[in-house]
């Protein structure tokens, strides 16, 4: 199996017969467990790896390699030919993920410049269990919509650091040059601030030099703080209110409104007119 | 009093005016406090042990697990005899978890070899705490309830581990063996990097080899603090939904409801169409 | 003014237009102002004194401890002489905390033994911004009465750090004298650990010995960050109920009911059955 | 161009046809896009300029500053001359930070005690980012709504660690010159602790000679994360009460209320009473 027959069987356009038949085995429980358990199988492999290990055991791993490989492309095609609409099938993002993560698996990799790329690459096949599993891709659909919330707030925390490595870079440059040396670095060094990693331990070098640097670090901990506070209250808040409107148009889908009951009445006084 | 009488009371099936006696006992307010008390003093006595102290108190400690087992012993066996249907003592998580850790203390301590293990397992006695006060099983049963939400989210945040420690092992290896040496050992790394713990220390390291390696670390906290984040609103999300539905059901429990009341104009519509 | 004469004064009954200017004077704006000028002023010269001075400030600042000292003598006073019921002002918490500091800040400070606990106290001082800001004292009010919803939670970790503190003093107890000494010192350290403080130093000391006790920290570190999880969710959801409760409350109490609306409609039926 | 004639620009009252062409200028879509642009530019030549740079392109970047100055002088020259009424202007914190910070980059840097200064401030026309893109003056705008309700919180933890830092100083001043000095550096101190960053350290030098003193050290951190907790608590509970008032009062807006339906049947009482 090359890459030359994967595209051949993807250009052939199945009779309707075989595409029920693969669509059946495609959603076979059975197919499923398969697939899965060859995806954690190639991960564990991929961990192995990573172990000193005699030449033979990694000879068979390389075999062991060629085969998911060739799993995964058979896989891939069964998924596509099972598809009713050819188009339809690169539509989805975890599609068109698969058959690149596959696609890179098949560059043969004896060629020793782009065989470490190659390789690390192959790791990313573990992300198909994401593909796979529906709760992950669930998961990961939610995560990526929660992204655009995040992202102006992002780039106020990115304004805040980049003032303050200006800021940063023109006062302690000549005290730390590792530290502080340009503005990349010291953006570097605030981040670890961020995360409270030895933030004193640098503190206390500026504070030799100038003694009330403390002021800066300090405003910059508070900002950054309360800055990540307001993230997370947006996003509750945001998340709350879209749980809240489903809700509320679930809840009251077949109810009787008092709408429906004001008609009712109006109907008794037509009706107690007309008898009188 | 040896592990086979315990079982010897076990397979007794006593008449019921003793059964109804040791219910009584079993829900005394005195036996409760003195329950408590024995833990609470057992407790005590494992913390103790560990403190350097003279042959002769320690012989009394001895002593008093004995005493202390012996007492968990006859609690257990009233507890079971005070259960009027004996099949259902076991099928309490609790009583199975109470009677695994006073059988494994009945194990007597000389043997050197499996007195280690028995002191060990003699600790968890402690936690005999959960299951005597209500609160507690209550609030543990809580967070057990909230698991299998978290359980997809650690699956999630396992795979990027296992993604960035099979790169980080490809990439860092020849850098430092003790910490990126082989996949299993670069988790470990990377666990520690999401507790910010001295990071900056592994990051400055592989930056004198791979300069760029910063983005490596940044996406890595990035993914997971956002995962964290996620994880934390889901389960608010999450309660907070469960929280309002059985408020809800509980709110409208008794009210009367719109259909109750356009069901009363229809009645008013016939009586007055019957009164013409 | 000696603590006798202050009793003297609180033993007094005054006529009770005094009362009524005390009153009066007590919650007069600038009376206010003045009261919270005078602690501020107190904890300014609190910190003063941790800084070398001169001998004659050092002086001066005696004296003005002993005025702000009278000061306070004078306030408390106002505001018991000023309350119509002598005994509800012990009733209050408040009360009863201003009366104690000012009080031990009595004591003469010139026996040397005492000095130094009694200056320990008079730091206390700056509390009473607390006892006279409205607003702060309603912010510990609200702090206060989460705490009974925080015991539990926090017996259940002291639970599970007094079985690992245990465990680890049994294993790595010949390891690390330091850190794993007794179970007093190991609880320390396993707190350290919960604040990510070094905590990788700790594990891998004992990784030497033991290959496989990163096991036991992971094990430590999930169960602690998931049982503060759900504290944090408890609470939330606990002060979220309450809010909700009273909103609606306040919200439903003036509106008409639909069991407001049904008795109408049977109303209605009778006029229509006597009109017949 | 120099502050002269920018103040003679602003002295300008232009005929109404000219304000019309630059009120239109400034909402154009592709003027904006020419002003943001140019802000980025000018962060980016702010960054570049803490890179060691040859002298010839040092001298380039001058020239670039004095083009950007000359294009954020033009840009407020346009708003301002495009506000129908010119007193308006000013009421706009915005339109004053961005005024001040273009005046105090026309300052000359060729003074080199000012110079520094100068460059200083030059790095927060970065700020104007804030100020020019909407959505982010929005969260700036949200985020300083949020401050009062921290006031008393932060003012509450501000006592907190100054009670701590007075004892700590008058305890452990012996034993950490550096980090127990005065009231000052202690507050730094705790801050640190509160941070969690090397606190044990801190820790384990003052339990050399008070072998209790970890009691105030897990006080003050408890205290801290407790008042931390209610904090965002407080601030969750305010801003959803917000929320969920503005959604209730939006949502039954239009809703035929149960007040409704009770008048149209008092209608169909006196409707009865006339037909008999």
């Amino acid at each position: 199996m090359t890459p030359g027959s994967f595209l051949h069987a993807s250009i052939l356009s199945p009779p309707t017969s075989l595409q029920n038949k693969l669509e059946r085995l495609r959603h076979n429980r059975l197919f499923e467990v398969v697939v899965v358990s060859v995806i954690l199988f190639s991960a564990l492999v991929t961990g192995l790896k990573t172990y000193e290990i005699p030449y033979q055991i990694l000879r068979l791993m390389d075999w062991l390699d060629y085969a998911i490989t060739l799993f995964f492309v058979l896989e891939i095609s069964v998924r596509f030919l099972a598809e009713p609409n050819k188009r339809d099938f690169f539509k989805s993002g975890w599609n068109v993920f698969d058959t690149i993560i596959v696609t890179v698996s098949l560059i043969p990799v004896s060629d020793s410049e782009l065989a470490y790329v190659a390789r690390l690459i192959r790791i990313f096949r573990v992300l198909r269990m994401v593909s796979v599993i529906p709760e992950l891709r669930h998961l990961l659909n939610s995560l990526l919509k929660a992204l655009p919330q995040l992202g102006y707030v992002a780039l106020m925390m990115f304004i805040i650091v980049y003032i303050f490595a200006a800021i940063g870079t023109t006062l302690f440059e000549e005290i730390n040059e590792y530290l502080w040396g340009d503005i990349a670095v010291s953006m570097l060094t605030l981040f670890r601030i961020m995360t409270f990693e030895d933030w004193t331990d640098v503190m206390y070098e500026t504070m030799v030099v100038y003694p009330l640097s403390w002021i800066y670090y300090l405003i910059f901990i508070f900002l950054n703080t309360f800055a990540f506070l307001n993230m997370l209250i947006g996003i509750v808040v945001n998340v709350m209110e879209q749980e809240r409107a489903e809700e509320l148009k679930e809840a009251h889908k077949d109810d009787m409104t008092i709408e429906d009951l004001s008609a009712q009445i109006e109907e008794l006084k037509l009706l107690i007119r007309s008898t009188t």
